[in-house]
Parts: structure tokens; sequence; C-alpha cells
């Protein structure tokens, strides 16, 4: 986050020459090699692919392989930098898939903002892949694409702005609540943020069983009267997913005993842990790998992504997203619960294996 | 080519479990290297890249990473089999790639025969690659889609149909004319195709200085009167880019002295070798690897690539495309010219360094 860090980064980026790479499965070395890599032997697999196109999954890279797909406009917390600059987000996506999970995934940028064009580009390429990872899409351009390219592909598509972060704020949450002796369906919940993470939250916290959810924006309460700080004013729960530093102390100080926070702003968040444990907040969580309860994602697409390829669902449903978060929560015993380890470390390669496999039983079972 | 063949090209495309793989360059263990290879470091290549574009060749994989596109209308000899069943050919194209020239090349099938589709489904994610190869589509869309790629990119668009087959066909002549003691410009040239490769092969031996060339297709001499058999009449060569038994004995036999005939329809060629050889030709050349001197765009298109990467080049022009041709030409020592032996072996890793180094030169001077 330091000048530095960034000037290090810089460098780095500029010694790897690009974070993936396309390589070859196959030796070629005699003449043998060539004929049954490529002609004449390549004919027979496409002449069986050509008959019945689900052998696409057997004689090609489809069933590992994944596209990251971007247009550029809601990059980290930089905006709308485009589809050129945004690669090396991608590309980091890319690599997070094979380092956790062996899922192949290749970054696509499309450099148009354009909804129609953007469903028609990912649609008339979908038959290579075997699943579809949207990113940092603006909303509400995101909610459209997202919902006509599930429309007109037959393989999931999962924009991970929005489930990705649904599934680890329920997992914080859950572990948060079970720490906390208290019940899901019990919670006040106040999200702040009615982007694509905060209303995608909402309804995967509803769907979990939470009653009792307040989204605020910019204005306030959304759909009703009143400010952030009134909707905190004795809740249990506050999410942040909006912008540096507008959540104050008094408005933590003013919440439910026990209270959980989780200000997932990156890279500032809604308010400093330190600060909102000497409000009185039971347990913090943000974005940021130096800070404990580390609330990222790469603790559920990896192994989202496993799952669904390993069993080639057509679609990741809202059961296989809660499967997620229970396997991530579930991932820490009870008895190890501690307020600064309700969820894994990001770098625990255990978790997107547990993932992987919940999502392969909740797809088989729907 | 036999059905056994066949077979176990089918066995083994199952064993590979697909011809690519995208890996990652970058280790990911420590908080430390998530930082710096994603976020928080990452924002900044990201910003640096939307300050100026061009860094995109510095900071992600850019620089070494083209696409092979196609709709799949064209594919091997088994025509219009659509995009996803071209995909076996297009991993085959990407894993050449990388095996003889270590270009990154991804494989995009696009599903659809519409012009227009595909000129913008290429120009929207143009910005990620450094290159476009144009594969298997069918003509005369080919023509059209890669002259309006070359307007909206800025990044070499190559359809190697075309311009692949172009190069080894003149190096292929330029060495059958050394070994035949005769000059490029006093030869009576007849292609047969007037598809892609055939009328791509007319220019650039056009460009070599070659002056009389008759083009034959199905209904005979195009643009002017009389048969294949008419225009073979005493010529010098005849290079086949039709279809399987079309060219006769008696018209081999109908043919100057030292004969030059690439028959070079695959898998079966316009006239086996050995009736071609009893019919007086001096020097044959075909597709295939089991006949001496294999004609294969495999000798010319990976050297292209990473010419036309290590500088950069905006186009791949004419000139460099003559200079790859003389570059493989000359691998041969005029002294070890053979007539079985007028080409380098496909399998020999000395020939694309040979091509990019030529290529890079004349992209360089033009």
């Amino acid at each position: 986050m330091s000048m530095d860090y960034m000037s290090r980064s810089l460098e780095k980026h500029e010694q790897w020459c690009g974070k993936v790479e396309v390589v070859s499965r196959v030796a070629i070395e005699s003449a043998e090699d060539l004929s049954l890599a490529y002609t004449p032997g390549v004919a027979s697999p496409c002449l069986e692919i050509a008959k019945n196109p689900d052998l696409s999954y057997v004689y090609t890279r489809r069933s590992n392989m994944i596209a990251v797909v971007t247009d550029g406009s809601a990059v980290l917390g930089l905006g709308d930098i485009g589809a050129v600059a945004a690669m090396p987000v991608m590309e980091g996506k890319c690599a997070l898939f094979k380092a956790f999970a062996d899922v192949d995934a290749f970054p696509l940028c499309i450099a148009s903002n354009d909804v129609d064009e953007i469903v028609n580009t990912v649609r008339l390429l979908s038959g290579s892949f075997g699943g579809i990872n949207l990113e940092d899409i603006s909303a509400p351009r995101c909610f459209e694409i997202e919902r006509r390219l599930k429309q007109v592909c037959d393989i999931p598509i999962f924009h991970d702005d929005q489930h990705g972060t649904a599934v680890v704020v329920l997992a914080a949450m859950i572990n948060a609540a079970r720490f906390t002796k208290r019940e899901m369906n019990g919670l006040r919940v106040v999200i702040n943020g009615a982007g694509a993470a905060g209303t995608a939250v909402a309804a995967l916290l509803r769907q979990s069983g939470v009653l009792d959810i307040t989204m605020c924006d910019r204005e306030g309460i959304v759909g009703g009267s009143g400010s952030l700080s009134d909707a905190v004013n004795g809740a249990d729960v506050l999410i942040g997913l909006s912008a540096a530093n507008c959540v104050t102390f008094d408005m933590v100080k003013s919440m439910n005993r026990d209270a959980i926070v989780f200000p997932l702003a990156n890279p500032v968040p809604e308010i400093m842990p330190d600060l909102a444990k000497s409000a009185g907040a039971a347990i913090v969580g943000t974005g940021r790998s130096d800070f404990p309860n580390q609330i990222n994602n790469v603790l559920a697409f990896p192994g989202i992504f496993r799952g669904a390829l390993d069993v080639r669902a057509r679609d990741i449903n809202d059961e296989m997203k809660v499967a997620a978060a229970y396997a991530i929560a579930d991932y820490i015993p009870e008895s190890e619960l501690r307020a600064d380890c309700i969820i894994p470390s990001v770098l625990d390669r255990g978790v997107s294996e547990a993932v992987a496999s919940a999502v392969k039983n909740f797809s088989k079972s729907t």
C-alpha cells in the first residue's frame, strides 16, 4: 500500500513478463507426434466433436478451462481504466485459479462497455470454455450481462465481485455468529454499499436465513428514511462494501453488544480495525492481509469453479454458493474459533479442496 | 491416415485432456506474493498501463501472446465443422507455436460465420494480444476478415492458410529452382486451386519475381480458356492446392523437362509422388510427412510470429514473408540440395530461429 510497495510490484511485473503462460501438454519431437497431435490425426477428434459437441469436454482442454472476462469498467478501486489496463488484475486472477485449484483460466479483456457487445463476445467464444468468471464489471451493467449470459450459454456464469464476495462474507458471518453464540436468523444486519457486492451479499444472506437486513448507500437507508448512523444503531452486524473511512467510532459504539464489523473496502477500510475494536466491536474482519480475519474472495472462487468443472455443472446456483460458504466456515473447527480467527487463511490450499467438494455435492443433488 | 491411425489419435487426445494449458508464471506462497501479484500491488501496473497502453507489452504477457482465431468454417479437409469441433486443430496449432518458437498462443474459436461478428470479436479482444493468427476460415470471407482486421487492429494479422502456405511454397520453389539451375523469373508456373492458399501463393510468387503464373480451378484456367491439362502442358512448375487425385500421369508427362510438382492436397495429394516421378517430375514435394520434401506451414508460422513479436511489428508485410521463405530455403546449403531434400525437416528447431531472425531484420528496415 505504501509507494514503496507499489514500485516493488511494478518492478516484479516487469520481471515476470506476464503472470500467465500458455504451454503445450504434448511433446512434439517426432513425425509421429506431429501426425497424432496435428495433421492428419487431429481430424478424428474434430469429427467426433462435430458429431457430438459434448465430446469437447473429452478431446480438448474445455473440461478444465474457464475465461476470466472483464470490460475494465470497475477494476479494484481504480474505476473504469479500460480493457488493456485491467489485464494485470485478470492475469493475477488467472494465476490464483491455477495456484489454488489447478483451474486453467485465460483472461479475456473486452474493449467495450456496451452490454450487447460484451454478451455477444462471450457467447461466441463460450464453446471453448467450461465456465465464465465475470470480473470487475461495473453495476448495474454487471447484473444484465450476467443474466443474459446465463440465458444464452450452457456453462456456469459467475460474477465473482457479486457471488464470490457474498460467499466469503457469509462464511465469516456464520463463524462470527457461532463464536458469539447467536443464530443467523436473529441477527440485525446493516450493509453499507448497494452496488454489485452489497446486493449479492444481501441476497445470499437472505438465502441463508438472515431475516433483518438494512441496505444503505451514500444517501442513507435504501428505500427508507434515515442515515447510516440510524441504521447501525442497535445492529448486530455491519458489513462495509463501500468506501474508505465512512464508518465512525460512534456508529460502532451504537451497535448491539458483541458487534460484528466487516469493513471490506480496499485498500482503506470503512473503519480501521483498531478503532472499531476500541468502539466495542467483538469481531472485525477486513479485506486486507495485514489484519486478522482477511475476508477475501480467493477463499471461494478457485474451489467453486473446481467443483463446478469436476461435475460439469451447467450453473453455479444459490445452493452451491451456500454450501461453499459453509465449507469455508466449517474448515475451522468450532472449538478453534477465536475473535481474530473466524475465517481460514487465504494461503491455505486445503480450503479450495473443501469448497470444491461441497460444491460438487450440491450440484449433483440439484 | 489409416483407421488405426485415426483411432490412436482419438485415444491420445483423450489421454492428453487438451493440448494446451494455462499456467501461472508467479509463485503464490506468501501473503507478500499475493500482495505483489494481486491486490493491492497489482494496482500499480494497471495505473501505468492506463496512462500509457504501450506498457501492456511490459507489464503483461501481451509481448509473447497471440490468438489463434477460427470460425471453424474450413478446418483441414473437413469443411465447415464449426467452432467447437475446430478446437483440436487450434489447440494443436497453439502447441506448435509454443514448441517451435516459445510463442504463447491461445485458441479463440468463434461460433459465427458472420464477417462483422468475427471482426468485431477479434477487435474487442485485440488489446490483450501481440498478434492474431487467423486459421481455417473459408474463402472468400477470410480475405475480407483479414483486410478489415488489419484496418482496425494495430497488431499483426496473419491468415496462415494464405500466407504461411505461400511462404513455404516459395521456399520450396526457391530451392527447386536452385537445384535445377533455373531462375525464378524464367519459370512457367501453374497453380491448381484458386482458394485462399492458391491466391496467396500466386501473390507471393509474383512478389518474388515469378512472371508467368496460370491459375486454375475446377472449371479450368481462371480468366482464360482451356483446362488444367492445357495449362500444365509445357509448364515448369505445378502447384496443387486443390483436391485428391485431380492431376494425372499424362499431365505431368506433358510438362517441361526437370518438372517441379508440389501436389499439396492433404491427406491425399493431387497425384501420388511415385506416379509423378514416373511421369518425369524431377522434384516432388507434398504436405505429407511420409514422403520426402514435406512442404508444411510449421516451417514458417512459428518463426514469423517469433520475429514479429520480438520487434513488436505492427504488421507482417510482404518483405517479411519473402525473407522468411529465403531463410527456410537458405537453411539447406546449396551444395546439400538433393531432389528429395529441397526443404528442411519440419522437426528441425533451428528453422524457426532462422526465420525469426530474417523476419526481424525486414521488419526493422521497412
